[in-house]
């Protein structure tokens, strides 16, 4: 049946340029939080924290479109895989989202206090994310394994510089010692970035097996550290 | 075809106790982790690591058990529902046991030193996460939507404690001050902890969307803080 065919079609690439449309917003929100925190821009903050909503929108219309692909056809193989890679990668993009909420709330805090320490490594940190998420999207549009497999690698060097970065506020040499709400907010930003790091790898992981066709997403573990 | 539909009944079933399993191998790897650390036990610690592999591989299989149901069976709607519920909570079981992994390594540092502050607290924010997952996993079990809320409201509670530790953490009257490496080990076990709780509150979610039909997962979140 070609017109049930070209209708499936649709669908697929409905749910295709869904998912891109809010990976593009979750992307986006990230920044924003970030830029919020370096320019010290209060509305900047509250616009990510409005603009949330759309994206937890996102999510449950996504999971609905995919189930109803789901339920009125029989995908197979690859389109299988697909509408599988769908349901799980939403569900990453929609923390990313609420992260970048989160950075947003905590990099208020920062702003009533004066800009002193740790700023360059969090803009370091924030930079390094960032790029993982774009790569992990880029991965996805373009089918790409072989980009997906540099943002798994990549993951280390995030893990790294967030340890790097809490490890710096404990110490006695920090400038903001003895300011709690500051030191505070920055380790939080610290870890959430470093959770939008672990969700770029997990969107990654299920590229490649989209486009292989074969679960990676234990392989690197053994030899390395669990995600989380 | 009642032959045809006994046998997806049954594959339903595999897959709900596959999940079930999956699910208090996870649980007893957040206990262990946490009495590792409270009984400096380390061989418990290298248990957790060693299993971790397990749960990995219950992931892959699970997944692929509801990719079978998926591709020969046109299940409908609660079918449907619970399908995409297995995909769904799978990964946050998975990355329960990934947490807990983290909680025993860093579990390990805090061995070297000797104890002092921070460990009832510490006991404190782990026995009310143990208590989350027991519940989101009872509600799974019995497809218990009032279980289930219950889960989500207490997730505020530990949001809560986990920041009340990371602050005392940063105070100067800390007893371990100084002690970087403990501050910091403990400092990533509550924030794993917090990150078990809001695990627990996706399941919980995700338990209420599957027995009610409808989507809870943003109405909360309209009225506090987002989950992360």
């Amino acid at each position: 049946m070609p017109h049930t065919s070209r209708e499936f079609e649709r669908e697929l690439s409905t749910l295709r340029e869904r998912l891109l449309a809010m990976g593009g917003r979750a992307e986006q929100a990230i920044i924003r939080a970030m830029d919020s925190i370096l320019r010290r821009d209060d509305a900047l903050a509250a616009r990510v924290i409005d603009e949330d909503m759309r994206i937890d929108q996102d999510e449950i219309e996504i999971d609905e479109l995919a189930l109803l692909v789901l339920a009125k056809r029989q995908p197979v193989a690859s389109d299988l895989r697909f509408v599988m890679l769908a349901l799980k990668i939403v569900t990453d993009l929609e923390r990313i989202a609420d992260l970048a909420v989160n950075i947003a709330k905590r990099g208020r805090d920062l702003q009533e206090s004066s800009p002193s320490g740790s700023l360059p490594e969090l803009r370091e940190l924030g930079g390094r994310v960032q790029q993982a998420l774009r790569q992990a999207l880029d991965a996805f549009v373009n089918a790409d394994a072989v980009t997906a497999e540099n943002v798994i690698r990549d993951d280390t060097e995030i893990d790294h510089l967030n340890a790097q970065l809490i490890e710096g506020l404990l110490s006695p040499e920090h400038p903001d010692r003895g300011d709690h709400a500051r030191l505070l907010a920055i380790s939080s930003i610290s870890r959430y970035l470093e959770r939008v790091g672990d969700h770029a790898t997990n969107i990654a992981e299920m590229v490649i097996y989209y486009v292989r066709g074969r679960d990676v997403r234990h392989h690197q573990e053994r030899l390395g550290t669990p995600r989380s």
